[in-house]
């Protein structure tokens, strides 16, 4: 008799395959379920394996469009960084997948959801948190945290003596010496042979970006509009224009790509209290986030955006990292984000050139907090130089006393 | 009748031989002041010129070294930036410039300083604040704010015209459209034609730095070795090997240039409450700043940084560019920027190629906190994945009441 | 001829009476405008003496449940309080008196907005802010701080002989020892004998408070209903039940005022760089904002409340201490505000005693947050005890580390 | 044979009772433990009661010293409190108590650590990092998490049963009807008829403080003395002078009790996800933290203030309350906090009444920044009005720039 009804995250690996049939041997059903979030993938094949290993039901859904207009738009809007580096690419994409994984599982009246997450990643922490808070009532199966599970496959062999015994298809093509999870936003690479921080990532590592030594030896230049933050029109030099907001940023994805912007390389603070290294490739949101912080310095008052980048920007990427994207406080930082963008609304220019990208100028008819005449060093309208005087001396105030008291204790600020 | 003596920040240009000359025509006498911070400059000449108009004495001061161990490996070890893109160059230069120049003038007896900033900038508040906290008994002129000077000299001509009625002699060459400063961190250029934020910086107006495109077509190796957060020692592909702290940083600006790094245009927000548009090449800082960040990943414990990352980089980076560095906030601030970086030592090893710079490994003895073994998704060793349950439920309970209060609200998180 | 039309902000006391006639004398047009925001006045005594020294005409507007709606719901939603004890009374009432005179200043025609505040406090720079983002074309003349005004009035004596001079009828009541300002959330007590931060305020100082000595040797008991943070309902022992916002908000100034609750006596910052002693009494803010935090307890999401406390509630008291209402600013904080309260519904039930404000309890049908099953230490229902093993576990991983560097470092941590 | 040696956090209770036998039923040979924090106890019944029901050895510590000097001290000097109210009394005492446990396992051969802490409470937590941070080989045994012991021990019956099997002795009295927590700092009550939000703690419950209505009817005045933010003198009305750390602990303690102050009832956020009711009565340190704050104001910088309590005080507060003592995050925080102290020294005059704590005034040679001088509205020596208008321009060209904006927007903020 059946355990029950299990919504497995099938992506057609090895490991996912092994847990699908381990599931059925252990005699739960399973419903397969694969979110096309932007990532490489022969969906097709994918399906017809987990048919043939025994699944009662693929599902395949396309949620590109809503990770970009739900999630990337956000993160765009918010500047959205981890550890001053990392763009999130891999946490981004979490959140829409683990939603449509639970209405999955509810639809098709399954009692349990399973990942092949391992069990020292972020990963399995971010589908969870996000599957607790979308259904609480869902119970998760996590093979790789689970001693039955993990004391019988203890490495790939025994995965692969696994398949053999029980027709898992295996791929011929030989594994590369890493992890890779992509999507839309980048490709990551983990594990392997990068765990040692200090091997440099080889050369064919990269899959989202050409090596900038390889892109052409010439600028290649294009407009991005934003409204409201959030980018509306991109107009390329050669008079591409696209709205749409998938196509946008797969256009973005494209220059970046070409011109081999968007590489890092980094070692991170997991959730989970231990430090990973990981290497991203990103380029179309690297450009976006460059652009959309540039259009803010013209258009964003000073201290809106000091408040923001303080607590808003931070918080926000923060909670994205660590899985709390369906949190009450995540929700309340999507507000304070989205009032923070009343006024990014405007164009910047860009250039991309091996690597690089740089903005080449920027304009705005949405606000009034540039001006010309204002910022001229030669203008004098409607602004009194000596009302700096005044400025300079109630700053002052303190800092005399400051000075006074040091030179009271023999450490005149002077004497260095 | 002498109205005392004025100690005058002079670089020789028109603004400051014309205020010399005002000066002295008031009735002053003017002794001269030029740090050398490691800008383009002829000092000899600057001197002669000084004497030519009348002070009664030149004092140029190099205080390069002082510069670096005392300001700029403070931004590095802290990451400094303003607005997630200004590295703040002109803004470090400044206490050093002022704390010499009232230094100056207590030993020359003066009783006033001045300057040649113009009224709606930033470095006049910078020099100003400096200088009360240095001393606060020194009296401050500012011709540029004050009525009886702007209102003689309303625009370049004037300037011109009374240059040649005293003798003041003028560049033949062309000036630039638009202002410059520089120094051993960077250079700055703004007004002019940059005043336009739509208007591209011509291929002619970066001083510091190659234009990528014109830079060597392949990349170019180095490793940078630091103790506590201060870079102490590079070594580059064809060996060179520097460890005077001064020697370093020049090393980095001359890789920096040579291989186009270091160029940001941006509009900022200035102290006074105006945005204004700012064009800087900084060479050195920028690939500093990299690498110690990309260190800091290896051996900073999480919450540190996250704390160092909230409070300390953003408080110092605004101290810094609102001219509050001799201030009780910034050496507060400063104690808990040492504190964090006790553990930041260890090697990082780089490239440069056409405008990038790539970290290709790092590495340090000095931590315990990365871990291969640790790390490593296949490893198990002192690590229960079972814990990772138990952490998941914990982080859940609060997240699971949540999406019950939105069902209960009708507004399941998992019907979008 | 006329010089023009000024709004004068006019109090009735000698300071603004001295101001108009004076502003009369040097030939402008005065429309005098006085707020009622709750204050002790006389206001037909102030119109008539206005009238009387020959303005020509005399505004007087009741402000209070405009204040009361717009401003003081803001501050208790966010538990608004300046360093740590001040309730910020004064600075609450200034936006909405700016406000009033500005409309004022343009329904009759005025060109100049007048105020009687020193030139040293924070007042000035509240209202002259307000003005200037309510209108930025109106003039200000503010006489404290013009040369010929105050080298005219250099102390109290100047101000009476040009009284007698000028038929300005002066108080036959003696001044306090202080100065004094007062609106329906408090009042203010500062200078004078003030100034000395060692001397205790005497007895008769306080005016909006019994001495708790004096208070009923009782507890009063009474419940304070909240939807969205916002207080609707005070029902007392005395069956007394109050909705009506400006009725409710009086209530329980009566309420602190017979039970002595509410006094401060503290140096504070000022904006301006100094130092002040004030002391304040501030009954029904003090109790309102006390059951607020403490409902807030109970229904508030921690993790919200963590960001609300650390970004909202300091920014927004900031921000309305400096002045800093009518900001971009503060309007982007007064978003996150109104979000973070919108499970802030339910009842606590207080008591006061003689100065003593206490929590008796609460509760709320709005929040599924706490629960007295998952709270007790008993009930093992929807919750693993070893799950908190694994929480606790992967918390500690980061800390093993500390503590084996500690050791490896010779400071083991249980050597102390 | 032993399965080894545990050392058991031990107070005589039912509950240490029952896991001390049931650790020795299961073969481990117990070595007692006892910290002597200040709670009320009968030590010498305790150890009795240890040795006769097989304990190896009981260990009694005093660490009052050391727990005023090394935490209850710093606690005061950042003004720490959780969530706006609650001081922290039983999370101050943790630290210190499981370092000496850790070193009496240590001393005495022990490889684990027990204690009888519930499954769902936050004192597990801080015991168990703390216990991990000082010595991460120790293993712990936590019975109230262990399956096989909680399925054993379901109720209160289940232990009667046990201790009269085991011959454990049980105290007569009746058990209040919630738990209670002591020590130097505070006494903590919680669970029972607490669990219901809303009922309202009886008048017997409240053991560290008089109920107000029955202290004196009559202000009690005393001074303390500050060095560096630490209270180092005590003068009382009645001519006491204590200077001794722990007895001039004490004796605000007795101060506070006889007064009855310090009593708090709140809803809180524990650690792990759960709200819970928690009364505590905090005589001393309630005095002590508002004696604080008042210097603060008089002394300290107020940019240095405003960083420190947005960054040092929340920090160090959260730290203390999640058990993050032995962490690099407080290690870094707490040098921030002592360099944030160094002018904090001076002396402040209090009344305690009734429940009310009054600040009656303050003094200091120790800083220079309050000034009678300068603060008086009625002096003008060494500061020109003036300057402020230029102040106040400077600051007023964003919000003009807002101010038109909502006009040309059509939401002119004088029209509301």
């Amino acid at each position: 008799m059946s355990k029950g009804r299990v919504c497995l995250a099938y992506s057609g690996g090895l490991d996912t395959s092994t847990i699908l049939k381990w599931l059925i041997n252990e005699d739960y059903e399973v419903v397969a379920f694969l979110a096309d979030v932007g990532q490489e993938e022969d969906f097709v094949e994918v399906e017809k394996k987990a048919m043939a290993l025994g699944a009662k039901k693929m599902i395949i859904q396309n949620l590109q469009k809503q990770f970009v207009e739900e999630i990337v738009h956000s993160a765009i809007q918010c500047n959205a960084i981890y550890e001053d580096r990392y763009l999130l690419g891999t946490s981004l994409a979490r959140p829409i997948i683990a939603r449509a994984q639970v209405k999955a599982a509810e639809e098709n009246n399954c009692q349990y959801l399973s990942h092949g997450c391992t069990g020292k990643g972020n990963d399995q922490v971010r589908f969870e948190l996000a599957f607790a808070a979308c259904n609480p009532s869902l119970k998760v199966i996590a093979p790789w945290r689970m001693p039955e599970f993990i004391s019988k496959f203890q490495g790939r062999q025994d995965l692969l003596k696994y398949a053999a015994e029980n027709n898992i298809p295996v791929s011929s093509s030989p594994k590369a010496p890493w992890s890779m999870d992509d999507n839309l936003v980048h490709c990551s690479y983990e594990a392997g042979v990068l765990e040692d921080p200090d091997h440099t990532p080889p050369k064919e590592l990269w899959t989202r970006t050409l090596d900038p030594i390889d892109a052409p030896n010439k600028p290649y230049e294009f407009s991005i509009y934003f409204e409201k933050g959030i980018p509306v029109k991109v107009i390329t030099e050669d008079k591409k224009e696209v709205t749409d907001s998938l196509d946008l940023f797969k256009l973005l994805n494209k220059i970046g790509h070409d011109n081999g912007v968007g590489r890092v390389d980094i070692v991170e603070n997991r959730f989970i209290g231990l430090k990973s290294r990981g290497c991203y490739d990103t380029p179309g949101l690297t450009i976006a986030r460059l652009a959309h912080i540039d259009l803010e310095g013209l258009v964003m008052d000073s201290k809106v955006r000091e408040l923001r980048d303080q607590f808003v920007t931070q918080a926000w990427s923060r909670q994205l990292y660590n899985g709390m994207y369906f949190s009450p406080e995540r929700e309340f930082v999507e507000i304070a984000l989205v009032a923070s963008q009343k006024n990014v609304t405007g164009v910047v220019r860009m250039a991309v050139y091996r690597g690089n990208t740089f903005v080449l100028g920027r304009s705005s008819d949405a606000s009034n907090l540039y001006s010309q005449e204002d910022a001229s060093m030669d203008s004098l309208e409607g602004f009194s130089p000596e009302d700096t005087t005044g400025f300079i001396a109630i700053q002052a105030i303190r800092l005399k006393k400051y000075g006074l008291q040091k030179q009271k204790d023999g450490e005149s600020l002077s004497s260095k």
